[in-house]
């Protein structure tokens, strides 16, 4: 495809790559970091430019990408004077890769039609090393048309990228995603100490079991890790807090009830209280040894 | 291999295709069932032999095996005058297939040894559909060279068979394995509710998240049944019920802690007050509806 003019605004661990990416796939890419070294980092290795404002970076852009860290932050480089939405060309569309609430996006996503641009809300799943390979899940909210528009640029980083409702429904998608995870956390978590107490060798349960109905993407991926206390990678729990957090909150809204999510955040903040934040957060076993 | 003589007790809805798998691999099946209607007509099928009692079907079987209802039904085809230890010569091995407790396969075991004979606990996991199509995974618990005689006799529907320790192991492999099982199906459920509460396409969004970190066996096997409100078919809540209730009571002797699985006992048990015992284990979505 002909290169495209865009920006990407959060240089995080996953930021950092994806728009890597863009840059690698021929885009003129101009970023923009809350720490400025990283943006030059950035700059440096792939060539682009950095900008002084997440709006300075979006002006003239096709294509405005955003990577932060929570609600807080998606609005501080989102809305106001110096912001993307104010920043960026009418008819451009902002595409935030974000995990956040599904208020923030539709807050967002109607400030952007006032202003007639286009927003959607894209949390991805993949973790860093899927931002890395440039093989994200990305969960999008929004109006097909700036969906279809945006879908070949966000190639460059997304593996597979589905169009799952209005603005918001991306963000929707995203929790969905995190519950059915820490579900599966959780019986993993319970098994494994189990296994432990049982005197039974865990890999090899795990090896035994995962060919049938208790099978899943965590005990394959994080089951021999647990089994071996190893936590120091992945997906943090100050993370998976979070976005749990987001989840509990949407449910008091739509009415659903969570109950063991709920409690499943519990046992995240209890880990956070020992001071296991940054461990991954398959960590969730060290309660039960 | 040659024709080997063996016994099987117990002809319910995994015992009758398992024993109908030897049969076809060429042994010699004498079968017995409680409900005797139901030997004559799997011996019909099958050209096999109906014995009277457990002891008597087991008279001069190189290889005994058994899939009952739960420890009760066990001790009762297996132990007393016309049970199967009883009945069987020494030096064969009796292979017990149903999901029971590790004490009552410990309890077995010493008697078998006493009276030298040799004694597997196999619980199986693969369903009904397994048991079908010969392909069960099989966990044994006991010693290796009965073991290994056995081996090739379970390969009629055993697709993956594996030792894990002594008497009991078996038992208790396949109870980390239910407590997998709940966990991944309790997070698809508080998930696939939440997506019908936030208004998203259930199905679509089972599609794009079973790419990543959420998928499992569960969420692709039985989401989309969940999704449908569908449970006439599979695993049953009174057999899971069953299930969690020997973890629940094994984690009290091994000092396992099983918060959330022992609250998903608490759910199924409501489920069962409710009518639903006989719907399939993922029916918990409807605690949440």
């Amino acid at each position: 495809m002909p290169a495209i003019k865009t920006a990407f605004i959060g240089l995080g661990i996953m930021g950092y790559p994806m728009a890597g990416h863009l840059a690698r796939a021929g885009h003129e890419v101009t970023v923009y970091n809350r720490t400025s070294a990283k943006a030059d980092d950035w700059a440096g290795e792939y060539g682009g430019r950095a900008a002084p404002t997440p709006g300075k970076a979006a002006q003239g852009a096709d294509f405005v990408f955003s990577c932060v860290g929570n609600d807080e932050d998606l609005r501080a480089v989102a809305l106001g004077e110096d912001g993307i939405l104010n920043g960026m060309d009418e008819g451009a569309v902002f595409v935030d890769h974000t995990t956040a609430s599904a208020n923030v996006a539709r807050e967002i996503g109607e400030a952007a039609r006032r202003l007639d641009k286009h927003f959607l809300d894209g949390p991805v799943s993949g973790g860093q090393a899927g931002a890395q390979e440039g093989k994200l899940t990305v969960m999008v909210g929004g109006d097909p048309e700036p969906f279809e528009r945006a879908l070949p640029v966000i190639g460059a980083y997304g593996h597979a990228v589905t169009l799952m409702g209005g603005v918001g429904a991306g963000q929707l998608t995203k929790m969905v995603n995190q519950i059915c995870v820490v579900g599966a956390v959780q019986g993993l978590a319970e098994g494994l100490a189990f296994a432990g107490r049982a005197g039974l060798d865990a890999h090899k349960v795990i090896e035994v079991i995962s060919k049938g109905a208790a099978q899943s993407w965590q005990m394959e991926n994080r089951g021999p890790s647990m089994a071996d206390d190893r936590f120091d990678f992945g997906f943090a729990t100050d993370w998976m807090a979070k976005d749990l957090d987001i989840c509990i909150r949407e449910a008091k809204v739509n009415g659903s009830k969570l109950p063991i999510s709920g409690l499943i955040l519990e046992y995240y903040r209890e880990l956070q209280e020992k001071g296991y934040g940054r461990l991954d957060s398959s960590c969730l076993i060290k309660l039960l040894r």
